[in-house]
């Protein structure tokens, strides 16, 4: 969990006063202080500003040790082990003498001490129980072996226990307390929206007191009428997550869908499974997005020029409601109203605000094969499609959702016109299934007909005994992007799928040379299992998938088709790629061996 | 077993007989007659002639009936099945009326009548007992489904039972008796060889009651001081087997190799196992190949030109003969005293002739994955190498043996000269490891330093459970050609097998690719059993070989190579392949529904 300061909750009177401690600390302008526990009881604490001109990051912490002379060891690793964590060390010795120095995790699980130092402009205090202290640390030190901090989830470790210490290379660096957390550290220096004025208005659309049942994966769904107020036009300004407490665990992702107006069609008030026989035909008309959520995001706050339409004359006021419990250890017994919050104002702004689905059809057509450590798949938003469903001024992409299940590592979505690469409209390169937000985008993104858009995820399934496959449950796989955009358009759903013929031929082609019990009698999910899977399968299926046509869903709000043949589609290729990324590390530096305190001046209040 | 007339072992008065009866059936100038018999028991016979100007065979067949109006089938099959047999068949219905008839064999291994008929010029005979008959077949009639008599090895399948029929279609093929013999029908137009003058002798060099162990493969050696009167030279004309009668079964090849005079080495007069470790050392010079032989092969008579050397001041008069004795059914007790005799004379011909092994080298870095219709391996004899061995004038190759093991259905030796294809040296299409005959060639061919020779091999192992492997085992598989040819060069051995890193790189790949237990530590036999054999993997392996370089033996007759480096020589490609082959069959042709006897002439003595 992470936060602006401006949407405290709580601790803000400790955080105004840091706020101040760090601006003392620098010289630029006031840019925001973000903050978050770093453990459930809040017994360390982190707070963070980003200097993108000097593209360093300020780290304060505060913890509340109960060693008299404690090591807290905070720092980054690629998916949050510990092991080749890049880590800066606060720790005293057996003089009372207090030391911090960068130190990464070996293969021994040990501190070693880095020849080159990174973690700069160490300060610190202690205040009766509570320690704190401050260091900056460059987005990319240009040493090797240490972590580049980059855009999208940094996993964030820490580790600490009882001192004194002689030396603090060789301790073993998972201490009596230590864990991750995901954080976006390089949040976009969007300006702060403003607050929201009086008219603004909140409703909550929630379950009701689900039992949720004690399966994997469940879809409930749960229709409700809008209040009257919403027979006018509304925008919304903001929405998020209402968790029930202690449902965390299992309230995985939350989706409102509004439920279009159909002749004759009255939508009873459903309450129960989403894909349950019993669920009333009527309810099929709710389909088009209105707000998403899913585990590990905040609220999502709309640039000031566009809100999220709702209400008016022709606005059907039924939405409904799809929370997807995802509960693996079978939990009995957990009753749930977990749900959205919607903030919302009848002052209109200029556009309408809508969302779009980019990547892969949720659909057992693809699938990743076991045991690797990385496998690539690719949705495409082709130029055919974006043609047909795009205004002649394009679209403006303000916000990104990337969205995969279990198996997803990283993600990015690339942007394409005439052949030429543009800027890439999103990437995560260490992103998390368990850390899913809505993220503003830095700079929008200006999308127009005729331009394509890749959205690529990969994948790693060393842990996997069995293929995973493309579908619903939590255990399946996706390949998304949620692109939260202006103005609306009627363009609901622009994904694609491997051309069916393709994927039949591979699968006749495993059995005709590899003698695997494929079979054009069975499903694409059973014929994935049918494999046994090898490295080379595997990279044949990775092949096929990178060189067969698309079926393209190219989809209405109302689930209908654009009109046009949206099978056989070519792959969209990037003809005149971006130059590769530059890092910025000609220079050589000099650095010290270890940071002390300089001690002296008080900068803490 | 086939023998030209005038080499007749019994059964000449009626050959004699024979011959004239032919003459009188045709206008052609006499051409040999051929005979073989079809059964154990001699109770039916086969005669033929072959009139290649007008590209037909003249068949007679003599048969000793149990039954007064038996049925007898006689035809042509790929690899002597019953089943897709294209038959000629003599029957007799129930007026005594006696009919010939074309006929297949279906997959419901009953004979059906062919639209066209092309067992012609039917004619018969009744002399007591035995009933005669001739027909005449075009080496290719033009019609489908119907057999296409080429060179090499012909599967020639006879059936027959009591009548008399009142139709032949329907009637199950196998009758009462059945067979199959392979023949070379289409025998090169070769003029008569004279009778060897009186100086000529033979000379017998056979084992000495060997005890064959009752093991499959036993290579049995027997070292032989020559008579003195080698000490002058000689030439051998013609050699061929001593086979002990009642171990016909057992001898599948022998070998003579001249033991080369080294100093200060006197040859031991071994008698053992050839690969024994009490075979002593010094016998390891006896490996220049001086005749061969193996099983369903005749003697072998040399163009007048030429003859093998043996003898002279400067021969070492020492010689081996090596037994493969081939004992599947591990028969316990067989004494053999098998071998073979040379024909030889003091009155030398103009050339020296020699023996050349071209095609694979017995390696186990080739290998033929299991459960396949077809594999084809080729071993090279490649320019870098016959410019090093060969004369100037180059050498005039007259005889030919291809060799394989049981897998081998195919084999031909291509000729290339500067990348361009000349005609095939040799070609077998219906390839059996059972008749394996040293075969004259129809033209010499003339192979010149710089040219390029691939022998290429095509094998079956549908009926293989495991992969087999390259290696002098009946089981394990060989694709050499033993040419004969004049003058006599050093080079004997002119064999390749594929690059040892390419074997290394492919099996890296299926451990780290199709996670196949393969392994450096392992050797190639291990590594190939290693392996779950796909189609899949064995296309790759396919691959591997057709496109990696090659290691070279280009060795003379005493083991050592020319001088070079053999390794990582490139494939001889063809870059201009002769044109393909046409079959003359523009014309169309009516032919009558059934061939019956015109009766009335008797053209039989």
């Amino acid at each position: 969990m992470s936060r602006r300061r401006w949407q405290g909750r709580g601790g803000a009177v400790r955080a105004v006063a840091l706020l101040a401690l760090l601006v003392s600390a620098t010289t630029t302008p006031i840019t925001p202080i973000y903050d978050s526990a770093l453990d459930l009881n809040d017994t360390h604490h982190l707070y963070w500003r980003v200097d993108y001109p000097s593209e360093e990051i300020s780290f304060e912490v505060h913890t509340r040790g109960s060693s008299k002379s404690p090591w807290l060891a905070l720092g980054f690793s690629d998916r949050g082990d510990l092991v080749s964590a890049d880590l800066c060390v606060l720790w005293t010795d057996w003089h009372g003498r207090v030391h911090f120095q960068n130190a990464v995790v070996g293969a021994s699980e040990r501190l070693q001490i880095t020849e080159d130092q990174d973690c700069l402009k160490f300060r610190h205090k202690v205040r009766g129980e509570v320690i704190k202290f401050t260091f900056t640390r460059k987005f990319d030190t240009c040493h090797p072996h240490h972590y580049v901090i980059q855009g999208g989830t940094t996993h964030v470790v820490w580790s600490g226990g009882a001192g004194p210490l002689y030396r603090l290379g060789g301790v073993l660096a998972r201490g009596e307390e230590w864990g991750v957390i995901r954080l976006q550290l390089l949040k976009p220096p969007l300006p702060s929206p403003q607050h929201h004025d009086q008219d603004c208005k909140v409703l909550q659309v929630r379950s009701k007191k689900v039992r949720v049942p004690a399966e994997e994966t469940t879809y409930w769904c749960t229709v409700v009428k809008l209040p009257d107020s919403f027979a006018t036009k509304h925008h919304v300004l903001q929405f998020g997550p209402v968790i029930e407490r202690g449902n965390e665990d299992v309230v995985h992702h939350m989706e409102l869908f509004h439920c279009e107006y159909e002749p004759g069609v009255t939508v009873p008030l459903y309450q129960g499974p989403c894909h349950s026989p019993d669920r009333p035909r009527e309810i099929d008309v709710c389909k088009r997005v209105l707000a998403a959520w899913a585990m590990g995001a905040e609220a999502f706050v709309y640039p000031e020029e566009a809100g999220l339409p709702i209400g008016g004359p022709d606005f059907n006021p039924y939405v409904m409601l799809e929370v997807h419990y995802n509960n693996p250890s079978l939990y009995e017994g957990r009753v749930d109203s977990s749900g959205l919050a919607l903030h919302y104002t009848n002052q209109l702004r200029r556009y309408d605000a809508g969302i779009m689905e980019l990547g892969l059809e949720y659909t057992d057509k693809m699938a990743i094969p076991p045991g690797l450590d990385t496998f690539t798949l690719s949705g495409y938003c082709v130029p055919e499609c974006t043609a047909l469903g795009l205004p002649e001024g394009g679209i403006y992409v303000f916000g990104s959702q990337l969205h995969t299940h279990l198996t997803g590592v990283r993600a990015w979505t690339k942007h394409i016109r005439a052949g030429r690469e543009l800027p890439e409209m999103n990437r995560d390169n260490h992103y998390s299934t368990h850390f899913q937000e809505i993220r503003r985008l830095p700079r929008p993104t200006h999308v127009l007909p005729g331009d394509g858009l890749i959205m690529t995820c990969e994948f790693s399934t060393l842990d996997r005994e069995n293929v995973t496959v493309g579908g619903f449950a939590i255990s399946d796989e996706m390949c998304v992007n949620y692109i939260h955009y202006y103005p609306r358009v009627d363009l609901e759903v622009c994904k694609s799928s491997v051309d069916t013929a393709s994927l039949q031929n591979y699968l006749q082609f495993m059995k005709r040379w590899s003698l695997q019990a494929t079979s054009s009698e069975a499903g694409w999910r059973e014929n994935y299992h049918a494999i046994r899977w090898t490295p080379l399968r595997a990279a044949m299926l990775a092949d096929m998938y990178a060189n067969s046509p698309l079926s393209m869903q190219c989809n209405k709000s109302s689930g209908a088709r654009f009109p046009g043949y949206w099978e056989n589609i070519p792959i969209p290729r990037i003809l005149h790629p971006l130059p590769p990324y530059q890092r910025k590390c000609d220079q050589t530096k000099d650095l010290p061996r270890e940071t002390e305190d300089a001690g002296g001046d008080s900068f803490l209040e």
